[in-house]
Formats: structure tokens, sequence, C-alpha cells
């Protein structure tokens, strides 16, 4: 079957394994094309700056937030590259969350995805830094090429909408819980109120604002909003099942290291087979919010599952 | 002579120091107050996350950047409270600055104008993670009240040319390439660089930014552009001078810091004499290039007078 949602979305009927395949891997190769054309060259001055921030850019991430919004602006009749300047930026404000969560004086990682973490790379200083610029940049990005793709009005929304979800009342937020909860019993609502900002946060912004790049009305950014939120929720549960079931060699650098930590996770909060039922439903839910949008919400059908089956 | 800058410009004709004083009182008083209705509240979860922002936030700043774009505005037409947002975002996105600047892995600072430093109070991780969430915060600031006082138009550039100034093309260069110069014999090229990027660019834009919001015509803008590159300069070249001849005790945390570290500083690289030579020519280009603009930029004037004159 051919697949050309962004042309035509009536074509789609049923979405194969095969197409959902080669619909991650176009999507993440137009992500990492734009990514590459929009950050500063490697030779850049300062050049330990360009550097770190194209090493922690390009360091084997599964472009999971940037595809969600892209799906979520086809979904919602978007097409075109107009959004991609978003979906960027998205994966660039993650990419700094990870290089500071990254730092000796947070989770103290060597490693991530089997690379040395950007301060083992470049020193603490250029890490912390590459971070900071990251953030920056992404506004920037949002404003000048979304500015253009998608009008400034757009680019504005969209842009509150990311920046309040990675800020004190989101992201920074759920860090700030976890770093604190190390070592602790975590009540149940603690581990909640860190999945759903730390990681839900900015997963349920990738879902909106895409949704908003096409210009969507409320009630459908609404839905994509609360699917969103269940797949942000779901896609760090499973995270802290796989850390558990010890089968993330994949994905994470030292195998138990959060319960090693005794970070706050959801099996150790909930159980391992609550938790794994929790994330069920999640993608259940998070399905039935997409139920009355049809079949150009297949994809996001697809990647909700692929949240929870992932054995990576 | 009463001074009443805002409601009625032309009433000002001659500023003397004594209304020059209380002209800056006034506005730091006005300043203050938004940051403290914007900031979130000390008892808003994470409590250690708001109580971070705030600390920093209030530990005695001048607020040289917020009330140069508060003059520049004034001095451009502008009046009311129309600029507060942008003025405090200003102030917030120095402050995340130097939150950072302090940290171990950078600058080593246990005291800031005489008080510990954010990861001595709060810890390394909170402190990085208040300074990631200043940052957020003050592009969500810009957006929604500024986009609210100055519409999203006048918003979007103003935010485009602060995260220009901030991010990797500007502040955070300039810190990448001081701590990279640390130790080494910097050439005076660097100096400058490290100078119009660490210090100069967030001044610059202070001073950009104000007239934008007072719907400043392009080559005005230009005109403040100058003033405040000039201001940002030589703000930063004092700074080095009053290092070296110890008289800092009052902005300063440890009296010769830098040059124990072996800063790239401006007396190094220049001599003492030519530092301070450089210092008044660009106080004296920063008036030249408000020539033009009458007697509403007097509080500029008095301004660029101050960052040069200063032994504090």
């Amino acid at each position: 079957m051919h697949l050309n949602l962004s042309t035509n979305q009536a074509k789609i009927e049923v979405m194969t394994d095969i197409d959902f395949k080669s619909y991650l891997e176009t999507r993440q190769a137009r992500i990492d094309a734009a990514m590459d054309r929009y950050l500063p060259r490697e030779d850049t001055y300062p050049v330990s700056l360009s550097k770190a921030m194209r090493y922690s850019a390009f360091s084997g991430g599964k472009r999971l937030r940037p595809i969600l919004c892209i799906a979520s602006f086809e979904c919602c009749g978007g097409a075109g590259d107009g959004v991609l300047p978003i979906a960027c930026a998205i994966e660039l404000i993650h990419t700094y969350s990870l290089i500071h969560d990254d730092l000796p004086c947070m989770d103290n990682d060597d490693l991530r995805r089997g690379k040395p973490t950007s301060h083992k790379v470049f020193g603490e200083a250029v890490a912390v830094l590459a971070g900071d610029a990251l953030l920056s940049f992404a506004v920037e990005l949002v404003l000048a090429e979304g500015g253009k793709s998608l009008g400034s009005g757009l680019a504005v929304r969209i842009l509150t909408d990311l920046v309040r979800a990675a800020g004190p009342a989101g992201m920074v937020a759920g860090q700030v819980v976890d770093i604190e909860s190390e070592g602790k019993e975590a009540e149940p609502e603690t581990v909640k109120y860190i999945h759903t900002r730390k990681t839900g946060a900015l997963v349920a912004s990738s879902a909106r604002c895409g949704a908003m790049a096409a210009g969507a009305i409320d009630s459908v950014v609404d839905r994509l909003s609360t699917y969103g939120t269940k797949v942000g929720l779901a896609f760090q549960i499973v995270d802290d099942i796989l850390d558990v079931e010890g089968s993330f060699g994949k994905l994470k650098s030292d195998s138990r290291l959060d319960q090693k930590k005794r970070k706050a996770t959801y099996p150790t909060a909930f159980g391992l087979e609550e938790a794994k039922a929790a994330a069920a439903k999640l993608a259940c839910e998070a399905k039935d919010a997409l139920a009355d949008l049809g079949e150009t919400a297949a994809p996001l059908r697809l990647l909700a599952d692929l949240v929870v089956n992932r054995s990576f």
C-alpha cells in the first residue's frame, strides 16, 4: 500500500506494520534533515558549543515527540513542511533537558543511548551551556522559522504552549520533584506528578502543537491534548517497567540505574502488574480520544500502541 | 523639579542628580513589584524551585538592564506599564545566566552580592533547574503578558531579539569563550568577543527592546542599539577595572576572583589606562548615538555616565 499522508489523506485506509515502519522512518529522516539545516554548523565559533549542541541533537534519539507533533499535524489536515520548525524545536527542548538531566549534580549518567553523555565529552560547563543554548535556540526557531511558515499568530500560540510545558509548571517541576524524591519511598501521587510533568507535559504539548499548527479548532486540539497526555504518561510508565524487567539495554545506558538510585517509579509505587495494566489502559484511552478523527489518525493510534508495546 | 516621564515628557528639561536618583529608585520599585506579581508564589509546588527562582530574582540586583529597557521605551515616547513584562523578562534572563555562571563547574562562586549563591542555598541540581525555569518563564512572560500589553506582533519581534541575544550567538557564546579562556593569555580580540556577547548582547537588546515596545521606527531602534552596545561593553570594562582596583566590594563577592582565576579581562589585555580610556570613549559614543533624540533621552545619557563613573 502506498503511503502518502501529506498529499492525499483519503488514500489511507489501513496502515500495515510495514507502512508504519516506513512512516516512522520517513518522518525521522525529515526531522533529522531539518535539524541539520537549522542548527549552527559544527565550525561555528565557539566550536565546542556548536559541536556540543549537535552531538546531543544527533545522538540516536527516536524522535518520538517530533513524530507525534507531525502525526498530529497531519491528522488535523496539515500538509507539507510548515510544521518542521515546531517539531524540531520540541526535539531540541527535549535534548536540552536530557543534557541537564545527565549532569553529575542530577542523574550523573556517563552514558546515554550507549554514547558518552555531553558532560563526559565536552566537560560540565559546556554541557550546561549547550543545554541553555538549545533552549534559547528552540525558541528562536519557533519564532523565526515557525513564524515564517505558519504566521506569527500560530507561532505565538504554539510557543506559549511549549514553554509552559517545559518550564516551572511542567518539565522542570517534574525534574525537581524527581530529584528530591530520590532514595525516598515516593507516594503514588508523587510518582504520577513527576511522570505527568517530567515526560508527559512535553509529549502532550507535542500533540497539541501539531494540531494547532494545522489550524485545528479548539475541540480537536483538546482531543489531541488528551491523547498526548495519556501517551506521555504511558511512555514513562513503560520506561519504568522496562527498567525493572531489564530489557532496556538498547535505550538505557545503565540497566538498573533508576532502580539503583531508588528513583520514584510506577512499578515501585503501584506494583509491576498494576503498572502494566495502567499503561495498557492509558493507550486505550489515548486512542479513544481520537475516536471520531477517522483514518487520518491511524499513525497516532499506532504510535500509542508502539509506546506501550515497545521493548526498547 | 518634578519628574513625571511617563505621563508628560515635555516637562523634563534638566535632570538633576536628585531627579536621576529618584528616577532610578521609582523604576527599580516598579520592576521589583512587577517581578513579584509575575513570578510563581513562594509556596507554589515544588516549593524549592519557586523559592530558588525568587531568591535569585530578589537578591539585590541593580536592575540595570530593565531600567535601560524602560528608559529606552520612555525615550521613544512609550508610557505606562506595557513595557514591564519585557523589562522583567530581561532581568529574569540575566538572573538565570548568573545562577548558571556561579555553578561549581563554571565560576564556582559561593557568594554573589554578599549573599550565598543559589547552589549554596538550594543545591546544584535545583540551581541548574531554577536557571532553566527562569529562562522558560521569561519567554512565557513576554508572550503572555507582553503580548497582552503590546500586541503579539511586537511581542514576537522583541522576543526574537532577546533570545538571539541570550542564545548560542550571544550571551551563551560569550560565557563559553570566557570559560575556555580561563588561565590563558587572552588576545585583545577574544576579550572584546567575550564582553560584547557575555554582557553586551543582553544590554544592547534591552535598549532595543524598549524602543521596539514603544513602536519606534527602525532608524531610532538602531540608535538605541548602538547606544546599548556601547554601554554594555563599557559596563563590562568598568567591571574589570573595578576588579583590578579593588573597589568593588559592594558588587563582587570575592574581590579579586576574576584576577585570581586569570580571567580574560580588558585591563589585562589592553592595560589599565587604555581600559579606562576605552570605557570613557564608549560612554561618549553611546551618548552621541542619542544626539538627536532630545531631552527624553536624558535618563539614558545619565545611565551611560553612571555605568562608567560608578565605584560599585
